[in-house]
Formats: structure tokens, C-alpha cells, sequence
């Protein structure tokens, strides 16, 4: 394929993801030729603008990714099991954000900043390349920045154990779900009944400690998820995560508390200043003057919110006293974003390269 | 003084803590005989109905206490610590809720399940009761409910280490604050403007990771006193407890992750059998049926908010693989309740008891 006219296509492009990739293929000036959007039988012929041109939503049928260069999957595992494997077939690369295949110990797992070196490795070793080689993931939208944020901590000290609770906002579970949060903040404010269809209890001014189903441990998929593909990506598969996965009343953005046990002396103003160089990062650690990472800040407060913004932001970097050498931290990031659309669109850059 | 006919002092009357205290006491049947409230000079003469009567809110003045047996204190640490002195001396028991006394080696800190006990032991082994005798104080908010679920945990298996992160309301910050919340949730709503002054930062449909000022450790005063408080409470000294306090956007209820490393082999069955047992706790623990611990639930839902409640609500109690031996938890508990108004009532009856 020409990296001049790449023919791309978008399944799930008018969820909140779908909607996301396709502000942020614009932006970063992804090279875009021509541009098939899919999307469920709900929103078949739904017309969406980009790039000064109408496209028409299709449904996905057998053959539609013939003579697709890239094709970014924005939709259920389901829908990748399914359809995945099949523009794989076709010819295109893929850059999938379910998790259906993000274990696959042959399928890249890839957050550039962690571990994008992975992507030119691996097209290196093959001698042919087979449709499924074609497939790349990324990963859930707790785990990318999570991995971003222990990358130099590792590196730097080794990680023994780490002891995460997410606050994971409503734009996780996609448009309906952000649509459930303000319909129900609104009646309450109203003093309205309301129910719940997509979260399993009220989410308006509520916490839920319920993300996936549960497994037989008392864990959840997304507490799994969380442990298993960090894991993957730092390239430490016994690495100890304990996680809470928790969602939170707010509309977009997924914040973590992050507690490390390192094997090394750990130097909390050397982390800072790693972190300040760091691709992809936003240091925001001024506590002192109230600078610390938020979702979402209104117009004039000094501190920028992560979201509708690309990096991991990392603040409140402080050593943790309980332990012989650990640290404290709260990561902020847009979880459409990193946490899914643009590391997508970033896997897809680093393959581009490699291919070239 | 006389079981039969106390005459109740609450400093901070039109608080939030105030008004909950006013409500507890009446439901809890609280014997009081006469009633004498105290609030701001902005709220003097306030009238506050309470038990048929109409009461008509006062500000401390010298000689205020006179005639009064015991006093509830729920205002600011700089109020108690000018008046709880004043109010001892003028002869009244006093339960204060501010931090100004908590951590003095020789005034308990209270909470009537965890150390109950010692309100007695301290009265049997006074010869002569001194003013500053008559000072006993409530925990912090979050403390109060952590100090409920490890009391437990630490008589069957020891503790060796806590992770704890909190998802704490805004009206931990007052009524005030839960105004802000509700007003600037209004605006986003609305697409208006808004601005925060009680919060640092805009509180609507985001996180806010200050609770209290920042000490020169990176942690603040919130963090602080859930571990010192924690600590003195549990008589364990030297615990190591590692915590991050948030402020989320919602109205009532504190919410806390706890992560704990105990010495002996944990049991989560038999934790849950003592929890169903324990006195104050309400164990809501079958997450495959959506139930688990949060704080406001709809009308229908057949699990039951700790909004408004008593109780300290624990739940997706299970093994966390990354310790030889510990625990995960979530705990959510009324703030203003069990974190507050309640616990006061509660050690004030304790120590009604140890007076007769």
C-alpha cells in the first residue's frame, strides 16, 4: 500500500470511539486516501463529514474490506471475532481495540511509548506475511495509561507489586452510557424519577464498583483486563497488579491511583523529571499550587483536564512510606483518547513506518 | 447529671453534620431534656424545629455553657479548639467531631465498635474528673468506616499493610459544597458558565485529588488523618497505611478502596460470616446478583444506598493473589452518619452508660 493514499476504514465509527479516531485521524493528518465507515444496522446510511466529504455508514457484509489498506476496529469483541480475521484475509492491516485478540501470545499488544518497537520487530522476523500477522491491538483504556505511567518505573527501579483503583468515567462504556449519566444527573436535579438501562444501578452522583462481568475469583473482566494486558505490555507476564475497578459520576476521562513497590531506591524528583520529557506525558505535580491531573477543568482554571487531550497525565508523584522503596501516583487520561482512538491511530503511524 | 433530662448542646447546629445530628438524635431517642444550638453569626437566631419545640440558634459566647451536660461539637478544628476547653470547664461531657483533639494522647478517639471500651476504662480509672476529661472526640469521616472494617481483620489474622483510596462526597465538605456541586452540574448541563469557590477546582462530572492542604511529605491533611486516626483508633500505632484521598462528584456517602496485607491466612468466607455478625456493619457481598456497597441507589433497586443510613456497608470482599495472604475490599458508609453525627450520639451513649 502507498502511504499517500491509504483506504481506511472505521468499524463502529459512530460510537464514542469511532467518533473520536475519526477527529483524531484529521488532526494528526493521518494520510487518508478514501474512507469506509461501518457501523451497526441501527445507523446503516448515517452520514458523517470528514475531511469535506460525506460518507455513508454501511453495515459490514461479506467482501466490504476489499482493496482496504487499514482497517481500525472500534467495536465489540464480538464484532472483531468475527469480522477481524476477515479483513485480515482481505488484505488489510488491522488495528484492533477490542479485546478480543489482545492476548493472542502471537498479536501484538502495542502502546508506541511502552512497547512500539514490538511492531517493526515483528514484520522484521516474518519471511511471508499471513493474514493474521496483519493484526495488531491495543489496549483496554485503564491499561494504556496505567502502562505508560510504570514504563520508567520500571526501567529505572523494577516493579515488585502495584495496587491499583480506577475511576473510570461514563465515556468508557460509550455514548449511551454518557447519555444515561446526564439524563439521570438531570431528573435528579429535578427531583425526577429515573432508571438505569446501561449501568446495573444508578450512576447520577453515584459510584459503581462494577466494570465487566464478574469471575469466579470476585474479580471483574475489567479488573482482569487491567492486570493481564499491563502485564503483556511491559513485557513482566508475573508482575503483581492488584486492581479496583471502579465508574464514577463523570462524563469522559478514566483516573487511577497508582501504589508501586519498587525493587530499586526509588527518587521521586528524578521520576518527575523523566516524566517531564517523557513522549506522551503531561507532568502536572505542583500540588502546592493546586496542580495535579483532572478530567475536566472549566474555561480559566490554570490546570488543563485530560480530556479531549492526547497524553497520560501524571501528578501527586510522592514516596509512600510503607514501603521499603515505593511511590504514589494519580494518572489522568482521556479514555477515548490514549486509552483507545489515538492509540490506535498511533499503532497504526508506528506500522506504517515499519512497512515502509 | 440525670439519664432523664440532659441538656444538649450542638455547636454547628445548621451544618451538615449539625442538621444530621439533630435527626439522629431524635430517631435514636436521645434523652434530652433541653436543647441549646449554636451556629455562625450569619445563621443567629436561625430557628430550628426539633421534636415539637421551635429552638432559636445562638453564637457561642463566654458562660454559653453554663447548666449544659453534654455538648456535641460539629463545627471547624479553630471553633473547637477555643470553645470544647470553655465547654469542658463549664461542666459538660463533651463529643467533638473536629481533628482539633482527636490525636491528643490523652483524649480518646471513639468509635463505639472498634474501641468502645475504652470510654469506660478511662472514666474507672479517673479519681477525680478534670475538665479535660470530659473531651472525648469522633474520627474523620473516612476513618470511621476504615477503622470498622480492619477492626476485624486485625483480631483474626493481624494486619501488616493497607492500600487505601477514597471516593469521598461533597458534603464531607458541607452543605455549601454539595450546592456547588449540584449548582455547576446544573450549568454544565445547561452549557452555562459556572466556577467553583468551595472546591479547588470545578467538582461537576470530575475528580478532584485534594482533600485538605498539602504537607511537605506530597500528602495532605485528609490523607493524614485517616492514617494517624486509623491508627490510634485500631491501638496498633505502627500500621503501615499507604492512602489517597479523592474528592468525587458525588452528594453523600465516602466510598474506599482497602487493599490489606495481613500476617496469618486470610479467609474470605469466614470474614463475610463475621461481617454478617458484626454490630454496625452491613455486608453486602453478592456481586454475581449486582450486589455490592454504594452510596445512593433508585427507588426499586434492590439494593439499598448507605445514604441516609447507619450502617458501614462492606462488600467485594476477595483474595488478593498478589499477597502471600490479604484482601480486597469496598467500603461505603454515610459520612455524615457513621463518619459524623452518628458516632458522636453513638460514643455519647457509650458514655451515658459508663456514667450510670
Amino acid at each position: 500500500m502507498s502511504v499517500k493514499g491509504l483506504k481506511v476504514a472505521v468499524v463502529g465509527a459512530t460510537g464514542a470511539v469511532g467518533h473520536e479516531l475519526l477527529l483524531s485521524l484529521k488532526k494528526r493528518n493521518f494520510p487518508v486516501n478514501d474512507l469506509v465507515l461501518f457501523a451497526s444496522s441501527r445507523s446503516e446510511g448515517k452520514k458523517v463529514e470528514w475531511g469535506g466529504k460525506t460518507y455513508s455508514c454501511q453495515v459490514l457484509r461479506k467482501g466490504c474490506f476489499d482493496g482496504v489498506d487499514l482497517a481500525f476496529f472500534d467495536a465489540s469483541d464480538a464484532i472483531s471475532k468475527e469480522w477481524v480475521p476477515q479483513a485480515a484475509e482481505s488484505g488489510a492491516w488491522v488495528v484492533d481495540n477490542s479485546a478480543a485478540f489482545r492476548m493472542e501470545k502471537d498479536i501484538p499488544l502495542v502502546v508506541p511509548e511502552v512497547n512500539g518497537s514490538l511492531v517493526g520487530a515483528k514484520l522484521k522476523s516474518l519471511k511471508q506475511v499471513q493474514p493474521r500477522d496483519r493484526i495488531f491491538t491495543g489496549p483496554n483504556c485503564s491499561a494504556a495509561p496505567l502502562s505508560v505511567a510504570l514504563k520508567p518505573i520500571r526501567d529505572l527501579w523494577g516493579i515488585r507489586r502495584v495496587v491499583v483503583s480506577t475511576y473510570q468515567s461514563t465515556s468508557g462504556a460509550g455514548t449511551l452510557a454518557m447519555a444515561e449519566l446526564t439524563d439521570q444527573t438531570q431528573a435528579v436535579l429535578n427531583g425526577s424519577p429515573a432508571r438505569s438501562s446501561i449501568f446495573p444501578h444508578r450512576i447520577a452522583f453515584n459510584c459503581i464498583p462494577h466494570i465487566g462481568g464478574f469471575k469466579e475469583d470476585g474479580y471483574t473482566g475489567e479488573e482482569h483486563k487491567i492486570v493481564e494486558e499491563t502485564q503483556k505490555m511491559l513485557d513482566l507476564p508475573d508482575l503483581k497488579i492488584s486492581v479496583t475497578a471502579v465508574r464514577v459520576p463523570t462524563l469522559s476521562c478514566h483516573a487511577l491511583t497508582v501504589n508501586v513497590e519498587c525493587e530499586k531506591q526509588v527518587n521521586p524528583d528524578h521520576l518527575r523529571e523523566v516524566f517531564s520529557k517523557s513522549a506522551g506525558v503531561i507532568l502536572q505535580d505542583r500540588p502546592q499550587d493546586k496542580i495535579y491531573p483532572m478530567g475536566m477543568t472549566f474555561e480559566g482554571d490554570p490546570v488543563e483536564g485530560a480530556s479531549g487531550n492526547d497524553a497520560v497525565y501524571i501528578g501527586r508523584i510522592r514516596r509512600d512510606p510503607t514501603l521499603g522503596s515505593g511511590l504514589n501516583l494519580w494518572i489522568v487520561a482521556d479514555n477515548l483518547r490514549k486509552g483507545a482512538a489515538l492509540n490506535a491511530i498511533q499503532v497504526a503511524e508506528v506500522l506504517l513506518k515499519a512497512i515502509h
